[in-house]
Formats: C-alpha cells, sequence, structure tokens
C-alpha cells in the first residue's frame, strides 16, 4: 500500500492516518467538515489535499448511519482500489450497500477494537490499534486483493487481525461489550436512591461491576441503535437466568427442605455457570487467561513509595504483571496488590521483606 | 477493655484476636476445634487458656447457622460483660436469639466488611480490618455500656464504626455486594458456551464486570442462603430494567419512527440512572467520589519498566492514586494508566517526557 484516503478525521480515522503516515504510506484525510481534517493534517495524519488518482485504499470512519452512503459516493466515484469501513457495528451497513445495488467485491467491512473515552482528531494516536483486535468480515464476493489491502492496513497499525462474518461480529460485540454495558448500567441504578449508608459499604466488587455505567449516555445511544437485535436477545437470556435465581432464592425461604435444597441447586447452578464463562475471559495478553498471584503490600499514602516497591522489584528481576491499589477508607494508609507469575511470587515477597515492607500473608 | 473471650478462631476471629493482642488486650482464644485455637495462639492472636472469669467482651466469629446457639450458650454462662457477633447477616440470627427468649440487652450484632478469598486462622492478619466500615447494629435495648465496647474493638482494630438497624444492614449488603455478585455470575455464564472468536474480542469492560464471578460458589451459596429476600427483591428490581430494556430495543427495530424513539427514550433511561449511580459508588478512599486524571505511558513488557516510571513520578513530587496496567494483546508492549490528582497530571506528563517516556495524548 502506497496510497491511502481517509474518509472522516475523527478518532479512529485519524490515529489510521497517524499510524499509516509514520509508516511511509502517503495518506490523503478528507472530512465533511474540512477544518478537522485540517487538524489531523497539522498532527501528522497526512496531507488534505485531494488525491491526484485513485488510491489504493480508502478508509471510510464517518458515523455509522453515515457509512453506507459515504461508502456508496465514493464506490461511484472509483476514488481507491479497495473500500473499506470502520463502524463498531458490521451487519446493517452491508445490508444497506447491497440494497444500493453496488458491486460490493471491492469492499470490506472492518472493525478495529480500540476506543478511547475522548473522540475527536486531537485524541488521536498513531498507537491506538496497536495490539488489539481488528475484525475482518469478507464474504466470498470479496476481492482478494482487497482483503490483503484490508490486512496490511492492520499490519500496518500494529493490530491484530480477526476474521468473522458480519452478523457473527454483531453478536460478538453484542455478547462482550454492549450487553454488559446494559446490565453494568442496570446494577449502578440500584444505587440512584439508595440510602448513604448502604452506599458507603461499596468495595471493589461493585466498584468493577459498575465501572463502564459511568460511560456517555450518546455515544452508546448510537452504538446500541446500530446492534439492537443481538443486544436484545442476550438481554433475554440474562432475563431468564434472574427470573431462575429470584425463584431459588424464594426457595431458599421455603419452610419445606426439599424446596429449600432444590434453591440452593439453583442458585449453585447460576455461580457454577459464572465460574465456568468467566474463566474464558481473556486476560490482558490477549492469551489463555493467566493465573498470577498476588504479593500485598502495606503502603503510606506518600509520594515515593511506589516507586521504591516498583524499584525494589525490579532489583530482584520480577516483573509486575498488574496493580491494584487499595486505600483504606478514610485512612492514610493502604494496601497494594502486585500480580506476578506464581514462580515469581515467593521471590517477590522475600524480596520485599529484606526491603524492611509489611508483606500480608 | 482489659479482656477479650474470640469464639471461632478462622480468619475473622483470628484477626480480631491479632489486632486487639497487639494492642494490649488479653485474648482468650476457643475454637471447635482446639487445634485451630492452638495455630490462631501460635500466630499471637491470644491465648487458647480459658479465661478464669468474665470477660470484657465475647467476640462470637463463628459460621453464621451457629450464631445464635453459641451466643445464647455463652450468654447463659456469663462468661462476659458484652457479646457480639461479627456474621455477614444480622437480622436472622437476632430473630433466633430473641426467639430463645434471651435477655438481649448485653448483645450487639456487628459486621466487619472485611474479606478475603482464603480462610482459616493462617489467613489472618492484624491489619486486616484497618480503614474497612464495621457495622453495628445496636437497638434501643442495647446497653451503651456494650455499644462502647464494640465502638472500643472496632476502634482498637482500626475500622470505620457505622450505625445500622439490622435489616438495614441485611438490605444494604444485598445491594452493595450479593446482587451485583449474582449479576456479574450471569453475565460471565453467557461466554460459557459463546464462541471463541468472540470471546478473543473481550476487552476491560466485560473483564470488569465479571471478576467477581470467579469467587467460589460455596461461600457464596452460604452467605446467598442467609439473606435470600433482600437479593432476590433487588434481583426482580432489575428484572424489571432488564425487560423494560428488552422491549426498548426491539422498538429501536421498528418501522414505526415513534416508537423508535421511544426506544431511544427507553435506552436513555437506564443509561442515565446508571450514570447516577455509579457516581455514588465511593471511591477507594471511601469518600465522596474523587475524580482522578489519567496519564497513560507506553511500557515494553519488560522488568523495571513500572519502577522507573514511578521512580520518575516521586522524583517530580506526584502521588500515583491508582494504577491500571493494560497489556496490548499479543503484544510485549502496553500501556500503563496512572491515576493522580488533577493538578498533578500536567507535572506528571511533564516530568515524564522530559525522561524520555512516551505519554498518550
Amino acid at each position: 500500500m502506497r496510497t491511502a484516503l481517509v474518509i472522516g478525521t475523527g478518532l479512529i480515522g485519524t490515529s489510521a492516518g497517524l499510524a499509516l503516515a509514520g509508516r511511509g504510506v502517503t495518506v490523503h484525510l478528507v472530512d465533511h467538515d474540512p477544518e478537522q481534517a485540517r487538524t489531523a493534517a497539522a498532527l501528522g495524519a497526512g496531507t488534505d489535499d485531494a488525491p491526484e488518482g485513485p488510491v489504493d485504499l480508502a478508509i471510510v470512519a464517518v458515523p455509522p448511519a453515515h457509512v453506507a452512503a459515504t461508502l456508496a459516493d465514493v464506490m461511484r466515484r472509483g476514488v481507491a482500489r479497495g473500500y473499506l469501513d470502520v463502524a463498531s457495528v458490521k451487519g446493517g451497513p452491508r445490508r444497506e450497500l447491497e440494497a444500493l445495488g453496488l458491486d460490493l467485491s471491492a469492499y470490506i467491512g472492518t472493525h478495529p477494537m480500540s476506543g478511547r473515552e475522548k473522540s475527536g482528531p486531537l485524541a488521536a494516536t498513531g498507537d491506538l490499534f496497536e495490539g488489539r483486535p481488528w475484525v475482518l468480515t469478507p464474504t466470498r464476493d470479496t476481492d482478494t486483493e482487497v482483503l490483503n489491502l484490508a490486512l496490511e492496513l492492520v499490519a500496518l497499525c500494529r493490530a491484530v487481525p480477526v476474521v468473522m462474518d458480519a452478523d457473527s461480529h454483531d453478536r460478538a460485540v453484542a455478547l462482550v461489550s454492549h450487553m454488559p454495558h446494559l446490565v453494568s448500567s442496570m446494577v449502578a441504578a440500584r444505587l440512584e436512591h439508595a440510602e448513604e449508608a448502604a452506599v458507603r459499604l461499596c468495595g471493589q466488587g461493585i466498584r468493577d461491576v459498575t465501572r463502564i455505567a459511568a460511560s456517555d449516555p450518546r455515544m452508546w445511544i448510537d452504538i446500541l441503535s446500530a446492534n439492537p437485535g443481538p443486544v436484545a436477545d442476550l438481554l433475554a437470556d440474562v432475563a431468564a437466568d434472574l427470573d431462575e435465581t429470584v425463584q431459588a432464592l424464594r426457595a431458599l425461604q421455603s419452610s419445606d427442605e426439599a424446596k429449600r435444597r432444590e434453591g440452593v441447586t439453583g442458585i449453585e447452578d447460576v455461580l457454577r455457570r459464572g465460574n465456568t464463562g468467566q474463566i474464558r475471559v481473556p486476560g490482558k495478553h490477549g492469551a489463555a487467561p493467566t493465573v498470577y498471584e498476588s504479593v500485598v503490600v502495606m503502603i503510606s499514602d506518600q509520594p515515593g513509595q511506589l516507586a521504591r516497591i516498583f524499584a525494589d522489584a525490579g532489583m530482584a528481576g520480577v516483573n509486575i504483571e498488574d496493580v491494584r491499589i487499595e486505600h483504606a477508607t478514610g485512612q492514610q494508609a493502604g494496601l497494594v496488590q502486585l500480580m506476578v507469575e506464581p514462580k515469581a511470587a515467593p521471590v517477590l515477597t522475600a524480596a520485599l521483606r529484606e526491603r524492611g515492607w509489611a508483606i500480608r500473608q
């Protein structure tokens, strides 16, 4: 790939431009707001001059509702050898394009699984896609040349290509992103009118479950509006589990011993299925889940404490895989939980103890 | 308080013994398994010799199902001036004691909000309760002297006392702990039979929502069995939200513009209520939620990288409030998100840039 045209210079389009331009591709930038395209160009994502002839790849990075019309326009004008979009839902845009009667052999629908809480060209970075999955949805009609252009884009952005069909993709993002988001909101919604004394008892569990409920509703309405069917199906499955669990809990209150045993069986079933599903969630390396051991260190809330811990861990040759800091409620002391490979845990514990740290057993 | 009797030397009883003994209280330890009491004594939690006369405070730290019978026994024998239990549910045990016709003026039900994934005396630590809420449930019949003994215990354990009535407590833990736990299991359960390609797309959102679904089902069956009513009521509320959300999503698929608008309103409603509830979740300091700013640094997956970052932050006088490490999928590079007070963010960014770190905008 020598030349590319990025249409829509928001977060994703500008980040792709930065990655491609940084690896020697000539990138042309266009946006319905010329000011945005100028900003992206000023950041180094390419040039806002129009290309003189067809480019190798046109990357359509406009909001989901405009994808089909924009693609139809540029494909009819023949601005590129290959065309792709980066919208977060893939079935609908494809069906819209088919309905327009376009030849889709030069088109491939894609979805980079990278996002940020910020948007617009100023939030863009050339490393946005590094190591993240980038879904490609070729069909039997997709030209191999176009698939290869898409794979080259993904490689230049240092992302990991994952091939799926469009509808499987939409069901997958409903499962791993859209459904959990709504459920998190529903748990958080229970706190809306809760008594202050109850809210004070919140710990790390509910904090984690409700973290994503803090997101911008407007963005999520757009996302959910583009994928309502698969999300509704999954929520209906959750609702069935919920109803069974409520019945099981009610059975636990029964005076009938056999009913109570049924209740225990029902509760155990949902907890065990949760165990089985949770184990499948990939760890941060994206590989099979790695079981780390944690070493818990007491610290005071002063600058430099963490630096000393990490320096001491580094001197012991131990790589910290993950960190969780739990400060004590209303206190100036806290705990740092260091996650390390199981074989490194005794090494780290000994090294930190030797250097005077209080380690929790 | 000069003397205490800990009955049940598991995680909580032994930890309380360690905290009290460390602050000069004479602690007597007893367990239905004398070996457990000997272990707790060997760890420094007190003595397994029987007290010669009544102690100041008897702390009943036996499993929930045995609380009432154990309390009835020791209260009838008059082993202490005051009695408390530490079970995670408070309404049921109180009603059992009332049914036994005991004078409850010398008794107070309590619940330290401290837990670990491990159990038994070997998992105990004298700092288990530090900075954590410890719920006290006095009634109008509770002697002030007994309330003060409980407050002294909480202070000696460096916990934060929170006074509630027993049923409010049970509803509160259903809200902030038991209900979120079951919902997390239900989200995770959806992954049980999911396609591998879909599971590969999991990101930090679903990872956080499903983290607590990894817990031991046996322990959670005990917890939920002791509090089925309030948990069922909350799950029924979640079920009502779920049903409305499924209907709103189905409306989004309608060809009728007015119906689609209704769907958007329904989705927006649950997302906004989620926002409102999430904001109330206390941060790790247990105070009103502090809004930190994040500074995101690129690292390679080598020992010493984090040490250098924290050392550099320490030299700039910046206190890191929280850390999240996000490694790139299948790559040896990753991002470290450093949470700091808003005013410290530009200081930290400048200091790290100056020392050669790549900071994400």
